[in-house]
Order: C-alpha cells, then sequence, then structure tokens
C-alpha cells in the first residue's frame, strides 16, 4: 500500500481484471507468472503492470515473477472481497432479474436479500428464490434489515427517487442501471452500468473501423 | 475533426455522456449552454468541455455558449448514430432477453435481429417477437442476413469460440457481457461490460469509503 494508503481510481478499475486473468491462471495451475507474461494476457505492457502491482507492495521478485495466487488473494484484500455485500434490488423487469441470476452465481460475497418493485403484476413472484415485495415497504425494510449496496434497475425517471430512499435507508454503495447520472453526497459510492454509453461507444468504434 | 481525423479514446468514452446531458437539457427546452453550466451538469470540468469539445470543431462562441441541439447531432453523427446497426445476440438467458428488451425500447437505430441459444428448451420461444434461434444455424442465418454487431450473452467458456463465429460470419463489432476477455483481430471492435469487474470496483469503494 503506498503511504497515504490512497491508490488511484485509473489502478482500482484495472484491479478487478488482473484478479480475473489470476484466477484463470490458478485453474490452470500456474504458480507464477512473469509481468511479462502476464502482458500478454492482460494487455496491459509489463511495464504499466509492475507499476500497477507495486502500489501495494509489489509482490515480484526479479527472475521469478509473481505469486499467483498471493497476488489473487491480495487484490480480493484490496478489493474488499474478503466480506460479504447484501444487496437488494430495485426494480424487477428484465435487467433487474437478469441482474438477480446473475449475483446468485456470480460470488457467495454478494448476497441479494430482496428485490422490490411497484408492479402489482411483479409483487409476489419469485426470482431465484427471492420473492418480489411492494416498493411501498423498502424503507420498513432497509430499517430491519441493513442493506450495503442498492442496484437500481428501474427507469430514468425514478432512479433519483430510488436512490435517494435507499440511501436515507443506510445503503453505502450504488450499483445504478439506469440511463442516468444519480447526484449523491460524497459518503456514498456509485457505480454506473450505463448501457447505451458502451452501446454508443461500439457505434463509434465499427463507423470509425478502429478497435 | 481534428487534422489527423483522430479523437483519442478517452474523449470517445465522454461522448455519451454529452450527450445523454444535452438530450436531458433539450426535453428542458434549453437551447444554448455555456460550458461552465454544462460543467455542473456532468460533472467535467469546464476547461476539460472546451478541450473535448474543441476536437471536433468546437461549437462554444464566446458569450453564447454550445447550441445544445446542433452539438447533440454533431455528437451523434461523430459516434455514428445516423444509421442503423443489425445486431445478433448469442445466448438466451436472463441477460441475453434483458438486452433483448433494453436495445428494443431504446433507439430505432440498434434492430436485434435475430437471438441464439443452443438449450432446446428455449430455441423457439419468442422473446419482444423475436424468435430464438438454433445456434447450430448461426453460420447459414449470418451469410443470408448481415449482422454488423454480435452480443455475447453466454457463459465464460463458450466466449471466445462464439466470438470467432460471429466474425467468420462477417459481425463487425462484438459487445461482450461474459466475463472474460475476448481475442480478435484488429479490424473488429469489441466493447466489454464486465458486470464483475463493476461490482468489484463498488466493493473497494465502498470497502474505503470512498467515492
Amino acid at each position: 500500500m503506498k503511504e497515504n494508503g490512497k491508490i488511484s481510481n485509473a489502478v482500482i478499475r484495472r484491479l478487478p481484471r488482473y484478479r480475473r486473468v489470476l484466477k484463470e491462471l490458478m485453474k490452470r495451475g500456474i504458480e507464477r507468472i512473469s509481468s511479462n507474461d502476464l502482458s500478454l494476457l492482460i494487455g496491459y505492457t509489463a511495464s504499466q503492470i509492475r507499476q500497477d502491482l507495486n502500489n501495494f507492495g509489489g509482490f515480484g521478485q526479479q527472475g521469478y515473477g509473481y505469486n499467483v495466487e498471493g497476488l489473487y488473494a491480495q487484490i480480493g484484500s484490496i478489493l474488499g472481497l474478503d466480506r460479504e455485500y447484501k444487496m437488494a434490488i430495485i426494480g424487477s423487469g428484465n435487467l433487474g432479474q437478469a441482474i438477480a441470476n446473475y449475483t446468485t452465481y456470480y460470488r457467495a460475497g454478494f448476497v441479494v436479500s430482496a428485490i422490490f418493485d411497484v408492479n402489482p403484476k411483479l409483487i409476489g413472484i419469485s426470482i431465484n428464490g427471492i420473492e418480489v415485495l411492494d416498493y411501498e415497504n423498502l424503507d420498513t425494510f432497509l430499517e430491519e434489515n441493513p442493506i450495503d449496496i442498492g442496484i437500481i434497475c428501474t427507469t430514468k425517471s425514478s432512479a433519483q427517487d430510488v436512490a435517494n430512499r435507499l440511501i436515507k435507508g443506510g445503503v453505502k454503495g450504488i450499483w445504478n442501471f439506469a440511463p442516468v447520472d444519480i447526484e449523491v453526497n460524497d459518503d456514498i459510492s456509485v457505480e454506473n452500468v450505463h448501457l447505451s454509453d458502451s452501446l454508443n461507444t461500439l457505434a463509434y468504434y465499427i463507423s470509425h473501423n478502429q478497435k
């Protein structure tokens, strides 16, 4: 860890990718890897990799490389993946259902505790064994069941109100799938997945024939 | 447009966001906006905004600001949104279905022409009026129906094979939702939506109590 304990956002955003590649290496029984070989797999330059990983101690040893399992565990710990996160999904349409299913199989540490909707046709149905609850009862639910992450899968127009209620109920982070930038105070973390932005960027690269 | 006609990737990635905010302004009947006011809405500094938009001509006029509608149209045109993209989704699970529904209502320019799956239980069902086809017939389909964008909603282990077949069939761009980095030649564009990376990043910020 750096002296000030703060790792830059750019490095943080690269860590999940390092972790993903390291996991693949573990599966293949590979115990150590050089920054050069890691560069081939991950697409960053070896120098970038050494610089990134130096941020938190630098497991690499000259002539040996990185210990795959050690680095994987270290990155997981830095990312805060050695604890459990309770999550609530707001909006049980296709996207909400997809996210519920995805997170269920993705990792034990991320637990969907509840799904909420306003639509009477959806309230009461079960998604992956989790009953869809009435959004009217969100406040009461949050009082009784502390939630770390609120996942917004609603329309654009509802997203900010939903975020406000989630935060009032003690949620620490928002995973936002609504195509709008929600505003929160500094003590709340927001991670946006803007599908339209991603698709628009792809359209650009296709129409300009660039990678 | 810059002399060499190339806009940096960082700027390209910000353009969809500019476009989103400009669209909101249009809806609110706002015809022009200064870089300072745009900065408040979009979160980038006014100087960053001026620098970004100067990349393609700089519509801004001293004391007038940017013409909202003109800038919106210009960004859309740069992003390649003034044409139609035909898309095929591979994998009709929850995520594939969510993407099919999402893109249908998102924008007329992105048309889901077909959805493919290997699961006999899903082949033949209809999603948003589009029948799920047998993945076995993908090659023939692509020969007869040119597709611009292949959307990969399969498991990690199938993703690379699916990408190879899509590209062989003439697809120009891949929108990849499988949690793996797929390898393609330089003439193919790939845009990844790695949900796990996004969730891991959020976990970091929550556990470190940072934005």
